[in-house]
């Protein structure tokens, strides 16, 4: 059955060269509008939900392009706010092979997001209407003022039943110097509140501060996630793991820990033609599988095949319908051209 | 010796979305023009031949740039009708890695070639000036007219001591529910006219509905395709198989039977960069060693390598001369830059 | 205050070659989707209202670009029907100078909409929802089917109290032969209808078959509208004179005729980017200035402006926001760069 | 009734910056094939003549790529030699409003028709299978060896009954200093061998030496080309005089001088696209009336919109068909939009 | 004699929608680097000087592809000081006909250059190397600290007896309310300093505050200009008067006032390609005749000529050589193409 | 420490199809300029020298052009001189997977810098300048002129006790028949002049005439290369080992001699975007290894990471910084998306 869902995050300006050009060497670029909470509930709106983004643009020809972009992307707008001044904007360059790509962002801090006021939202109303919420650990790396936004919205939708959703994406450059420390409260605290979590082993050592005598990462994770889950009342944790080859190809494991399982996929080896936002659509796929009640088995397995898929279309945000992702799974090979 | 050989098709406007997008994501469609006759006739012409093509065009911008194009192509236009309103049209979307490329037509059955009317053509005058004519199992596919076409165009060159040439080339989409059944006659008529078939054993158990006790594609064939050449008189069939990797990369082995027996290309291996329309590269290769005079050896073998060659150009149309294929098969791996 | 409108008709895929070469000159398309519906309710809803559109697209990636690039316009797509095969598709020629503008269509007749059976479409439900719903002299011309649709929602709405806006837009080559006069009872039975009707003394005099003793369009358009208005029971008519200059810029005259007066905006020259569409523009200024309450005078000085700015952008459809109308109309000269 | 009519002479490739940029901006070139005898004839083959081009080309992909480019322009490439090793380029920048569009040339001197040696074609066959030729004051310019063959086909065609027409043309750059009279004498030669000449009275006084003392084109052009006409034994001259406007637009008025009759078309003023080819599109008009016995009226009429309309396309050469040029002429303002 | 010019002021990355789509519309933007004082300096490059920026850009690929743009446009960057983080965007939308260009910013506050601490540049070491250093008003609208630096430097350039430029170009939007009043005791600091300023009978009125009388925009200049000149000691004023027409065409007159006398160019009108940076050709054309030693009135004529010339080329930044300018300046009309 | 080196030879223009269409299917190239000597001196700024390009330019759009583009490059130009009147040119067609990439010339024999007379360069001047100066075996094949210039420069370089490179770089198409007879003396001669040489097994044996009676590359090279050393008197020889494999990708293994010791850096296997001045990469590898000091181990492996980067990136001359070479040579497989 059909869930509403939305997710409160930034949307950044995507500004692409195209090809394998430098920013030195181009002169143009592709635009596109994206984040981890447009691509989450964008992808969720394609297997037949109803997915809403909770956000704030700057009344500017910028926020009605993005806003256009959204609607575009199957997202419903209705709630997002228009004020303050800017967008947050990332470049892309894109790697090839040997050379990986390279991402520089503007002055993300000054967007009309991170800028704005307690109480542009009215949480209580969106709580109201929707049955998930999905956060992101990159939200939670900007100001308090954004972080106090998530945990209320956080609040409100558990308070109404709501499942709060929230992928620990710690980014490095974000939190700066001893960056894990000033994190790790912050992320105790969301922790607390989630019922789905997406992390892996890193997480639980860098930010939670565990620690393990494994080598393996599997094993690892096998030894440190059930302790996260139980420790934080968490219901299900689940992530990847991730290896990239030298001929434009990736590998990809997912795993799903719930009701004391470790559940893993097969490791996926696949071309990749754009790698960014393809967690996203891993995240996108768990969602989905837990709110239509998959066995985690399938749930897993639907997720990786979804990540897979995510890879090999331009741009952040996935493409793939359910019916696509399904074939996906069932094949040992990719299929022939489709008439 | 170069010879006229001349195919009976509808041209179709191939309408590709460049690079990786999806339809929902672009903006931007190549075009160009195509069919299976169109590009059989235009791959002769670049091995020496004379290619005409017997199609009708509306008598309309979009027929007059296909004329055009065509011409680009090498074929000979002059016998080319103008009348009818429309002209067939597919939506090309290419895929890349576990996502496959997606084909959507528009209305073909109204398009000028398909509602020619009796009398359109003059065959007498057709038959009267080739050594060969092309016909395919889509054309097969479309109604009793064209159907009639194809009969009437096969028995005039046969009259004429011409050699009649069919591509199985069947497609379950076009042929609809009982799609085999309904076929059936009509591939039985086509094969007792023809002198050169592009088909392999799928064909025989699909279409014709012999059988084998047999699991491996290559035993299937050696035990099918002598039985279809004695059955209807066919002096030559040759064809493919295919296996599709996660890599961006296919595997292609050609056959040819004559003669009594049954010789194979080597396995090839490639990178792909546009897979439709490399099986009328193969075909062409088949026809023309035919027609030259080459001993079935070389013939599969130059079959097989201008079928590679396909898969490395944009388009549906083979651009390949004799010298790059020849230079192609003596190759073990590819040469460095040409200067 | 905003209102609901809702549009009923056919969605086209335009394919227009870019920059100023021909077909046979080109290799690329760009696409969008639009329609004379899609124009004007995708305009109203920049001027703030809710806009519907009532229709039928393919269930194929053709149907699904169309639903994202209509979502994109800012129309309201939770009323389309999926099913048929096709969509409609016009080429679209640049013209430049002295060379005119041409425009080639498919076979839209099979198209999904004009082949949705009786009962596609739930209209009391649809007249339920809206205050007013837009139709257009093109859809009139396509088959007994769709007129059959169209009458049945037009009354469906007008018993609900709802608008009915009708716009003549005849096209000689959709009805051929003998056209007016097969074209008449329609027109009447849908003027019979309406409440608001596009227009101009050609209609009147072309399909209605009035006449008149004046030669110039303006006292035509005096003799001969008032009696439409009095003949149909329709409150208001709008039209536009229109000429064109060797040298890429148009001329247009709005006029109204509202309460038995007929007012004329003043005559606007201007540079002209793309023309199709334009018309559409200026519909939805009339309608717009019809539902807010404006006096004629402003109404039709809106709707020109509406229009002038519509052959100033790219693509059929219009983009200018109600603020980018009424500041067009008070300034003498263009702006310079807005900073 | 359709004539056979061959061009004799040199296909450039042309190099474009697409846009207004100029060539330290930009990093695109857009190309095409052309060339006066490529232009003339091409437009004759949509007027429904058979055109031919005796040229001779590299035998590499340069060479390939311009006789498919010559096949798509309608021209028969039958009679061209392969052989040399270079093709003549030039670049061009497209100017705006008070900039002037730049040409730039490359080497053509060492080009595959400037190199090619005594004996490369064969005059006698190409003669016997036209009734008309074509040589352009470019080709005249270049070296002794083509002067030569220009004479040698001149006079081959002229002794079987066929017309030799000759576009003067001249060029100050390409003949460098002292240039006039380094060019006379083989503009006398010519002259005297050709039936239809191109020239204006700028022609016959800076080439020809004449003098006059009127100070108006038109006079000037009235004491002057009877004379010219007189003197070498033409039997028809024509031409045009050209203005340029700051706003992009051109006026043009064409003359024919013919049986002691001086005539004028109408003064036409247009916005312009591409300005490069429009004297051979009105060449290729006047040739067109003359082959199909217009009177002179019509025929000049005819040659200056073919003028005017190849300024509305991109690329050197003539898109417009008789039918389209026909239109042009009778319409006083730009028609709408073709539907 | 060639000079040595520097200009103080910050690097913008534009980033502009081709053609004459909106945000909204379009996916792709070309980008390319400018600033006033970048565009003053490149073009006195291309009149022979030497040009150097003083200015601050981060050390990411974006400040690198700043710094590869800025020596493509002739500039010598060894003095352009690398850190901070980000670069000043402006986003634009081309304009057509009635329909104005848009420019919009993002936060170019924290920008490297808006945020370079005091120290950052040697502003000794450059005031030695020069012959003149250029500032504009928009730098002197961003923070106390780069208006320091603006006078540290023009102190410094002052005292080594160079020149100091400095044109006015307010911006409303930059100062926000009470912008005038604000900005006065700056802009007072800056003419008292400057040596050859650009500014015309507005920035008398609304910046200084001065009043008169006159209705006439020549009259008022005739009026106030000698006034600031004697007020704040400026050897030379210039500036330029411009109105805009509907069919994408302006005219532009410029005057200088200097020694006592104020001289007008010729009005010109001419049609508009990219508006942007035009002025800065003026300025550019105004410092070169005054370098060069030229009369006021060639002077004038020549910096009116290349202003227009600059309307007529993609991008903010002039591109005319002297020769260039001087041809136009003696042309009537446009020149045909050149060859 | 940052050293000054030149590099001696042409500039040529690439004109590449983009994508995988062949000449005769696109109608657009990217232009950029590159050479052998233009790569190397490029790539050397990168690493934090100073690089001087000594060439002669055609005084036209297209030199003015090649001019900025070396800028941007990073190039040093103050040296370069303007006059002739042709620049070199290159067709580029990109080859995939099997079909390999296609090179055409135009007659770069005419260029302005093969046509330089003697005395067009200052040679004295720029031998005081600089610390080295890089030649090409490309221009060594072009005539007598440009060998007398290089050696003449070479002389003068090791006069002023700078470092003479010559890469060996035999071009077969450019010697023609009976080319390694007629290259040999020219070779010896600079071989006798260079302290650096690029050059492997093959070069020793076809145009040195040297013999081995091992099979195997290292092992012919082992013999080889020390008697080459020591008969010539050459301080530093290195080189490359490269195979292609069918699935766009190449394997490379680079080599260093010096000092006795022949030193090998490990096989690199990698995808390939541009493999068009891979070879020169390799060699500013090379140099900059041994203008830093590194030890030869060192130097080797970040000349094969520099030629392997190289061949990631769009366009003949490499982009990478000595920073990013050093984190390929790091790594053990492509890292993620750099953040």
């Amino acid at each position: 059955m059909p869930k509403r869902i939305a997710a409160f995050g930034e949307v950044m300006m995507r500004l692409q060269v195209p090809g394998y050009e430098t920013l030195q060497q181009g002169d143009t670029l592709k635009y596109s509008f994206s984040g981890t909470g447009v691509n989450v509930v964008s992808a969720l709106t394609r297997y037949g939900h109803t997915g809403w983004l909770i956000t704030r643009l700057p009344d500017n020809p910028l926020g009605t392009a993005a806003t256009v972009y959204l609607r575009k992307l199957g997202i419903d707008t209705a709630r997002i706010v228009r004020g303050g001044k800017y967008i947050g904007i990332y470049f892309l360059e894109n790697g090839f092979g040997a050379r990986p790509s390279r991402v520089t962002y503007t002055n993300r801090l000054e967007s009309s997001f991170n800028t704005a006021p307690e109480g542009t939202y009215d949480f209580a109303e969106v709580a109201a209407g929707i049955d998930g919420v999905h956060f992101c650990g990159i939200t939670l790396a900007m100001n308090d003022g954004v972080r106090a936004q998530m945990k209320s919205l956080a609040e409100a939708v558990k308070r109404r039943g709501g499942q709060v959703i929230f992928d620990c994406n710690y980014r490095p450059s974000l939190w700066g110097e001893g960056g894990y420390a000033k994190a790790k409260p912050h992320y105790e605290e969301m922790l607390r509140l989630a019922d789905i979590v997406m992390m892996n082993e890193k997480d639980a050592m860098l930010t939670l501060g565990m620690s393990t005598t494994k080598r393996e990462r599997e094993e690892q994770l096998a030894e440190l996630i059930p302790g996260v889950a139980a420790e934080y009342g968490i219901s299900l944790i689940a992530g990847t793991h991730r290896s990239i080859h030298g001929d434009n190809s990736h590998s990809l494991r997912g795993f799903i820990y719930k009701d004391g399982r470790l559940v893993f996929s097969e490791r996926l080896t696949f071309s990749v033609y754009d790698r960014i936002g393809a967690g996203d659509a891993f995240a996108s796929g768990i969602i989905h599988g837990e709110l239509e009640g998959f066995a985690p088995e399938q749930t897993v397995r639907f997720a990786a095949a979804a990540g897979m898929l995510a890879h090999t279309v331009p741009g952040d945000t996935p493409m793939a319908t359910e019916a696509e992702i399904l074939r996906a799974m069932k094949q040992a090979s990719p299929g022939d051209v489709e008439r």
